[in-house]
């Protein structure tokens, strides 16, 4: 650590002062004694070992490191402890855990996690390069290593949503030269590269060219030409992999297979099959959570979590904590500075006693103690976060009731319509396309039985937009409505409810408040999580945000909805590029074809 | 390949076509049908496999490249052969071969070598950087990929040696912006770096600048704190180990261990054990042979012979064969780039139906067929070397016998003097500092018994100077002299001989022809290898050169000489950095205290 700024310096300004550490001519900064080095590069646990770090670097690894210490070194006993790398998660996003980076960090460097990967694809789609910028600069703030990925597609689906900023080549051409942007966030436009979208190409190509990492994002099972023509337009690695197949089939045409397991992907065990059974080599797969909430990494875990359950299914310990060190060091280009005990990287060590269950019991970043027995011991800075991004929700107007009614036109001006509905599928991302025949009132077509109201409402330019549809699958009773300014990917606000005045007094409600998720019913406030950043994001620690989207989730239920993971399914309604129907900003699509569609069959 | 230049693309350019071909919508250059798959990433053969080239780089690899075949598609059949990634030659001085870029290439093309790592080193030495940029020059011609790194250190010991051009921090610093430009070459001043020089720690910071990969050269059994201080410099790989506890010492410290296999260098057997039988993880462990001699190439072949000698250590194939592709091109950061056969990779394959055996029956490089059954196919481009590289042997003076006197001189003038001895010691790179009492005729001191003269002949800068010593070891008999100008490091001229005439005959005959290797009996030339470029190398092909080299041999022994690889033993006398006794053209210098002494002792 530079003492004056708190910031780690570049290697090649600290060399000098870790050889004269390493000669043992110069005291060390701290000295961690006695521990069994877990050495990824052999895949080995040797005893005895001790580590002095300098300037945020490891200086020296090996046996007494006495010459080193001087009567500054801070000395940390590690008594015989395991001496692991600290954890890294090779591709997420941050806006999952509705954390900025700072609390995310806060919430995951006691868990062991040293170094992150974050695609803000999120908050991308709502203020374009600025927030990612927004989002790199609280990055390198925080004690730990937190690389930004410069998203690539937003919008997700062109011409079929409005996000708040498109991303451009340009911009993405741009960012490659910014300090912290490692490489491109998972393009997902896996149809576009097949079939040689040039805008997509030309992002994969700038970040080539400047030598960094394109992630993938290849969501088909198909393994024919498409998927090679995918490889052949330049994707380093895919995290979207859920069988041994899969898996193995990215990593023969050389791209790295990013295991995931967060707190909706369960993919590690469908897939580790493939060193634990088959024997492949594994330097090239690694593990990843792409997506947690809060409430996992409060009461679950991080990447320690992911380390378990791959062991848990079978990994030797020692290759399990390769794929969540060295083997995304090296995927991003960055095995020369981070991801292994070895002189030069940064000094990332976890202290523990097993080796199998892995208990965090000491975390060291980048040189400094900032965790122990589960206790952040150090501050994670926050960024102002500027207006633009805390007034990010624009509705233009007050919304009433009468704005969330599907109004029946021309030739359906009968007692009953036949509509499309979104058919919500229990712990599946993808939707049915039902139609039902409902009634009209008064010229407003009304939900019954279980299929309710939806609403996407324009939140980024104030355009006063309200779509209208119907969906199915919640099974909310009474007079109720959840709205959420968590809308993926495009982060309009999607509203769900059985009354429109509920429905309208939701949407008022996250208005004023610069967005989240609230629950209401007989239009009062029945729970919300405040999300005022970008209207993805709080400024509260995880454990307040945890307790406060459990909330969300009792309130839910409180409305009749029983359904698993009922808050995901609401977010996921206007995803665009998942099957079969959803909503936009634009109108209902059809996302089997790609096409707007009619709300009336 | 671009057909205007026959140059490869960078991947950038071809991104586009490579989707096309991939997808079966455009047409490849080349497709290989049928093969098995030899697979560097999962460490799999898979049978039933065609790929697909375009612009000299895979596109497609999977079952039936059919769709990708058009009319001038060129299709060559595996015939369910093994399809094996080209081999990479990890580090090595092309120089050793006394053959340019374009003879080394030609040589090593047959038998399956489709990429170097070179450091041209010992031109360095002659020329400065000028040489490095000619070397560099002819690499960038190659129908095979060849990468150059900038060599560290020349002179090897300042103060001890003076070369044709020392190389600056500021050269390096220059030279990484080169195109063609891997890293720097091997920094084997490790006490400097131990030491802190500023030098040595400013040449690795500004090749970790650059981003580019740092080659080490650490040779010392001392695994304390020295080697330890060396490593926190920077280096981040090792060559010189040749027992299985140096080799993981380097890896576990998170360099990579080069196992080499060179002319004279015998270091995979005691080494690779740490695979074989410890089971470390193999993917930092690295094959190269450093050294080549034209007859190595010529009757033996080159990364083949290494691979296969790694098998016959009882190394998996597949992992033998990892060690010499894919674990090369990760060390420098180009594993998107090549060292495997996978899309995007530059085409490089060798078909070959014994996965142990491993003959080479036909090697693809860069998408073009360059060899079969050991028969070159293409042309390797020679560049115009220009008259300072073609006269860089520039004596000042016509040379005579009494320029071969060693004076006795001061209280000295008695009949005997006792002098230091360069002792040789067959087969081992070291020398004995030996003393002897010789006669004086004449006020010259004369050799005897096996005892013989030895001289440093300055040959950059025509000074003129010629420093006087004797040498024991090589068994001369009757009156001749061995002359060459591959004098490590500083390639001045040595000139070993029992009769000054003749020594004198020699040197100027290699003053005349520019430089090379040459035997005098009775000042008449016997044998002559000529290496007019640099005084190193020829513009003949190996099969010659390897033919001449041998009837080096061949006189050395008519002249008495039995000694083991006495022609090797002659050229390391200049090498002022191994022990014990060595001539400069300083003068006589005790490497074991890096001090000139006099010759009388």
């Amino acid at each position: 650590m530079n003492k004056e700024t708190g910031m780690l310096r570049s290697w090649t300004l600290s060399q000098a002062r870790l050889v004269e550490v390493a000669a043992g001519r110069a005291p060390a900064d701290l000295v961690i004694r006695d521990g069994q080095w877990v050495n990824v590069h052999t895949r080995e646990v040797i005893a005895g070992i001790d580590i002095a770090v300098a300037d945020g670097r490891v200086a020296y690894v090996g046996p007494d490191a006495g010459p080193s210490i001087g009567p500054e070194t801070q000395v940390i006993e590690a008594e015989g402890r395991f001496m692991v790398p600290g954890l890294i998660d090779a591709h997420m996003h941050v806006e999952s855990g509705m954390l900025t980076p700072a609390g995310f960090a806060a919430a995951v460097i006691p868990h062991g996690t040293t170094t992150i990967f974050h695609d803000p694809h999120e908050i991308a789609n709502v203020l374009g390069l600025e927030g990612v910028r927004l989002m790199r600069d609280e990055s390198l703030l925080q004690p730990i290593s937190m690389f930004t990925q410069m998203p690539s597609c937003a919008p997700s689906a062109p011409g079929l949503e409005t996000t708040g900023q498109p991303i451009t080549e340009g911009e993405v051409a741009q960012a490659m030269g910014w300090e912290g942007i490692v490489g491109l966030g998972e393009m997902m436009n896996f149809p576009g590269v097949a079939a040689g979208d040039r805008q997509m190409l030309a992002e994969i190509a700038a970040t080539r060219a400047a030598g960094k990492t394109v992630g993938g994002h290849y969501a088909s099972p198909d393994l024919g030409r498409p998927f090679h023509a995918y490889v052949a337009g330049g994707a380093a690695d895919d995290h979207e992999t859920t069988t041994e197949a899969q898996g193995i089939a990215r990593v023969r045409q050389g791209m790295g297979c990013m295991m995931r397991l967060g707190s909706a992907w369960y993919d590690v065990a469908s897939q580790i099959t493939a060193i634990t059974e088959k024997g492949l080599d594994p330097r090239f797969f690694i593990l990843c959570t792409d997506d947690s909430h809060s409430g996992t990494l409060v009461h679950d875990g991080h990447m320690n979590r992911v380390v378990r359950h791959a062991i848990d299914c079978g990994c030797d310990p020692l290759v399990a904590i390769q794929m969540a060190t060295i083997n995304a060091a090296s995927h991003f280009g960055l095995e020369r500075e981070l991801g292994s005990i070895t002189p030069g990287r940064r000094a990332d060590v976890i202290l523990s006693s097993d080796l199998r269950a892995l208990p965090v019991e000491t975390v060291i970043a980048q040189g400094r103690l900032v965790a122990e027995q589960g206790r952040l011991l150090v501050d994670c800075p926050r960024i102002d976060w500027p207006e633009t991004a805390r007034s990010s929700v624009c509705l233009g107007r007050v919304l009433s009731g009468k704005d969330f009614a599907a109004r029946a036109t021309g030739e359906s001006r009968g007692d009953s319509a036949k509509v499309w509905v979104i058919g919500v599928v229990e712990n599946q991302a993808p939707t049915k396309a039902l139609t039902a025949d409902l009634p009209i009132r008064d010229g407003v077509i009304e939900g019954r039985d279980d299929i309710c109201h939806i609403a996407l409402v324009e939140r980024h330019r104030g355009t006063g937009g309200v779509v209208n549809g119907f969906v199915s699958g919640f099974g909310y009773r009474g007079r109720v409505a959840v709205a959420s300014t968590v809308a993926h990917d495009s982060h309009h606000m999607i509203v769900v409810g059985t009354d429109r005045d509920s429905m309208a007094a939701a949407a008022n409600h996250l208005g004023a408040i610069g967005g989240g998720v609230t629950v209401f019913r007989d239009a009062e406030e029945l729970a919300t999580v405040a999300l005022p950043i970008a209207g993805l994001m709080s400024d509260l620690p995880a454990e307040e945000v945890a307790e406060a989207a459990q909330g969300i989730v009792k309130a839910m239920q409180d409305c009749g909805c029983m359904l698993n993971n009922a808050y995901m399914q609401h977010s996921l309604l206007a995803l665009v590029v998942i099957p079969e129907l959803r909503i936009s900003d634009l109108g209902i699509v059809d996302v089997t074809r790609f096409e707007l569609v009619d709300l009336l069959v």
